[in-house]
């Protein structure tokens, strides 16, 4: 461009989708609600709320959902010591025609809200922007959320509940579940210090019941973009988790990362493998935005204040499934983002 | 908190939903590409391309609205003289589930993408994220879209176009169309100087076919508060322009921001209003997210580059429309976000 002085302005950019954070923020609270079946799984007694039925008292599963997702933000914040009024804007969604479990919560919580998709990558998606707007100078507190349910999103994209459809293998468990996280410009909590934004992969894959496989490109893609923009290895991090690759997605992108040059075979897990345990019959694992919300909100934060896990990295992965799409022939791309969550600070390390 | 000096972030924020950029992105380059019936209306001759029927060579009315929104944002690249490589993020949205035009978009891009919902709402959502994710230090250059058509709308909103459903005099017309801009840190073009993100509102309307009810008292919640925390009045702008209210719902606003002391009546106009003539039979104007994303890009930017506006408020309004949620007794909430978008850098003014 003629005359004009072509500055830099991505200052924080290490390479073309990893971000380092200024100064980063803190997740100062989160709060994680799910349903019976999570509460009866392996990380059962360490979730805030576990409901007594996936009904929690209202007249629809659509309500039961928003009700957890605003109860999840609301807790968050209690835990914070925060309200509504100090939170600067609301960042959530949800897998529901057209995200209205954050719509509606929204409404309800009367914060200025952008309204986010990413299917099941949406809390880390949220959880990314949110920081990279604090880092910014747009806020001092936000609020990212993400919710889903297994019943409203069953009957969505695949069958009704009712019908009783029997469920391949490589099918994985949506998650009935909400997690909230308050991000912070000050205050004390695992740092977030830098986020890969991903992009839209596709190899090819049809099956709405294989999930896992449709995903995992787009999780190995973001994470070795991640390894190769930072120079970071796995050894690295306490723990690499993505949410939700479920068994079949995760063996698919540890032998992927590997192919790149990063061997994750001893530190890597899934949102959607922790939840639930075999003997639940929910075949390759959870999914679901509400699982990696939950998960990530619930356990992963609460050890690493427990000094277990120092430095992680949390990948949400998106199966972007939609059943026009399919019948139109299409098949399911996926996406991934990525953030480091840093406890250093918390213990001034 | 204990021992913990509190700082003031979110040092851009002028009260609690408008934020100042501190080196305001520049609109690089745009692009509008529109349906048959937005040809014949009267801003026909603005927009780069007119498709001349519904399904522009695709097999489905879904594959003709990705690939017009594709084409748009490639268009609008090259009008910025810059290529994929050059852009750090692809923020875009639609109305389809889950936002599929967009999704595979970006598989097509191949460039990091953030994907968001807003409805209507979604061209001036990615608008203000794009700027402030530049403004932050993120990026050097963003590409923001949104679609919408006539017939994957309808036919996922309210009824099969095949129907022949008769339409109230309070329906708006779903917009075929994609626009697309470059937001840039370095460059000419008009700046985006403020941004004002929404609250969801809801004074219950439940008519699927009354958008523009359901959306005006966002929009007249979203611009007082920008006049507020501005403290800029109406005349401080050339032009005020919603998108996409259409007729019913412009009135509406004017009388609710009146009640709050402010005069829009003078230059206050709709995207909805301008797209379409009384004759082409679309009762009270267009809607969808491409109808502003299509205004903005061309029309509006156009005149501000031939000296005609110096300085526009632009709010893009969304009604929270879900199909399911209306089953289940909800109204229909709305969000509105604003953008400034200030020339005078263009003439050195």
């Amino acid at each position: 461009m003629v005359g004009t002085t072509v500055v830099n302005r991505a200052v924080k950019k290490l390479g073309k989708q990893t971000f380092q954070l200024a100064n980063p923020p803190v997740i100062v609270g989160a709060a994680a609600i799910v349903g019976p079946k999570e509460g009866q799984g392996p990380l059962g007694n360490i979730f805030d709320l576990v409901l007594p039925d996936t009904l929690a008292g209202e007249k629809t599963w659509e309500k039961a959902e928003r009700k957890m997702l605003k109860d999840a933000v609301n807790m968050a914040l209690q835990k914070a010591n925060l309200t509504t009024k100090d939170i600067d804007f609301f960042m959530a969604g949800d897998l529901l025609n057209q995200i209205i479990s954050a719509n509606f919560t929204a409404r309800d919580l009367g914060i200025p809200f952008i309204g986010l998709y990413g299917a099941c990558s949406t809390m880390v998606e949220s959880l990314c922007l949110g920081s990279m707007l604090i880092d910014g100078g747009f806020a001092n507190n936000v609020a990212v959320a993400a919710s889903s349910h297994y019943d409203t999103a069953e009957r969505q994209y695949r069958f009704p509940t009712e019908l009783g459809v029997q469920r391949p293998p490589s099918a994985q468990w949506t998650v009935t579940g909400a997690g909230a996280m308050v991000v912070s410009g000050t205050g004390i909590g695992p740092a977030v210090t830098h986020v890969t934004i991903g992009k839209v992969i596709d190899l090819g894959i049809k099956d709405a019941n294989d999930m896992g496989s449709a995903m995992a490109p787009a999780a190995a893609d973001t994470i070795v973009a991640h390894f190769k923009e930072t120079t970071r290895q796995p050894s690295d991090y306490d723990l690499i988790i993505s949410g939700d690759l479920a068994s079949i997605g995760h063996s698919l992108t540890i032998q992927l990362v590997k192919q790149a040059g990063y061997d994750m075979s001893k530190n890597f897990t899934d949102c959607g493998i922790l939840i639930f345990d075999p003997s639940q019959d929910t075949h390759a694992g959870g999914s679901g935005c509400g699982c990696s919300a939950v998960v990530l909100s619930s356990y992963i934060l609460g050890q690493m204040k427990a000094g277990k896990y120092k430095r992680v990295l949390a990948i949400g992965t998106g199966a972007l499934l939609s059943p026009t799409a399919t019948l139109q022939g299409e098949s399911i791309p996926g996406v991934a983002h990525a953030v480091v969550m840093d406890a250093h600070s918390l213990s001034g390390g």
